[in-house]
């Protein structure tokens, strides 16, 4: 059986990261959505397994000890993480997976699993993405530029990746990350380590 | 504007070039096909620019000279050759191009144009080629032990392509062509050379 691969789809703050993985995952639903450890508290029906992997400060201090995530971060008191352990059954049961997260945790990914297809998504223009910060809510001016500044610097993060696409339209970057998706299975190199079914060419005569 | 892809269509003798790159053609009319350059005389109907460049003995001789062929070779006393500047006059426009060429020439063309999509097409197994090989025609025993020793040994080259499509069935191998195509326009460093647009962080406050 061919192993999947793991998919990091990843972008700037605002770019729509979760609403393309969001319909990503209901036009793929053979496509497996990577959950998250955490040491905050279950919310209202959330579901150990499905919406996290729920964890003691002491049982995430463990697996950070093991080695046992692809990356982690703490955020508001509280600690996030990816489980290596169940990204690694999903690939060897030839199931592909998505991990949606943001540039930092991306490139951490990276570092301990270069294998993965490190997909950025990015906006039409610099000004689309502003407007897209701006109409999400109530921030002041100031707290607009410096989304806008994070963002800049986010985006020189794309030369780490391996496909840029651009959310212009979701149902095109969704066909666009798909074609990605199908184009990574078909890789020589990749084919060529999973399937060695030719014989030599010592053996044809 | 953005530079178009050279995707090169190749495999073993039988394995279905022909049809796929014709299918392809269909589902994508804006994708330019590559014409050959020959010094066969037209066949009834052929036209020049069209089916192939027509040339002279002369006028080959000296496009290898000016090293204005990508890859030639003799074929029956006759000259075939894939011009550069058709391709690149292509390219140059924005236009994807794609060549249909035996595993010996997409080798050569691999060298003057690394920067090509090399897409190996392949039999579902041996067996079926084989049966495909063998479905042809009258050919004898000996001559389809010759070219499935020949084509074994075409299989072996898959190593020096990009992409491998198995040819399971027409319409699911073109769809496959299709998302390299536009896995490959969205690559992080092709579009890094091509979209300059982003500012950098040293002019970001």
């Amino acid at each position: 059986m061919n192993r999947g691969l793991l998919i990091v789809l990843s972008g700037p703050s605002g770019v729509g990261k979760g609403t393309v993985c969001a319909s990503l995952r209901h036009r793929m639903p053979e496509l497996v959505y990577s959950v998250s450890a955490t040491t905050r508290s279950p919310r209202q029906g959330e579901i150990n397994g499905i919406n996290y992997f729920f964890k003691s400060q002491e049982q995430f201090q463990d697996m950070i000890a093991n080695d046992a995530l692809l990356e982690w971060a703490e955020y508001v008191g509280n600690y996030y993480g990816t489980p290596r352990d169940f990204v690694d059954r999903t690939l060897a049961s030839g199931k592909d997976i998505i991990l949606e997260i943001e540039v930092q945790g991306a490139l951490k990914v990276k570092q301990k699993f270069p294998e993965g297809v490190f997909v950025f998504l990015m906006p039409p223009s610099l000004d689309e993405l502003k407007s897209r910060i701006t109409g999400r809510g109530t921030e002041n001016a100031d707290v607009i530029d410096h989304r806008m500044t994070v963002a800049v610097e986010e985006m020189n993060l794309l030369q780490h990746y391996d496909y840029a696409v651009v959310n212009d339209e979701i149902d095109a970057a969704c066909q666009r990350i798909q074609s990605i998706i199908t184009a990574e299975h078909c890789r020589a190199d990749r084919l060529m380590t999973e399937l060695p079914q030719m014989p030599a060419a010592s053996e044809k005569a």
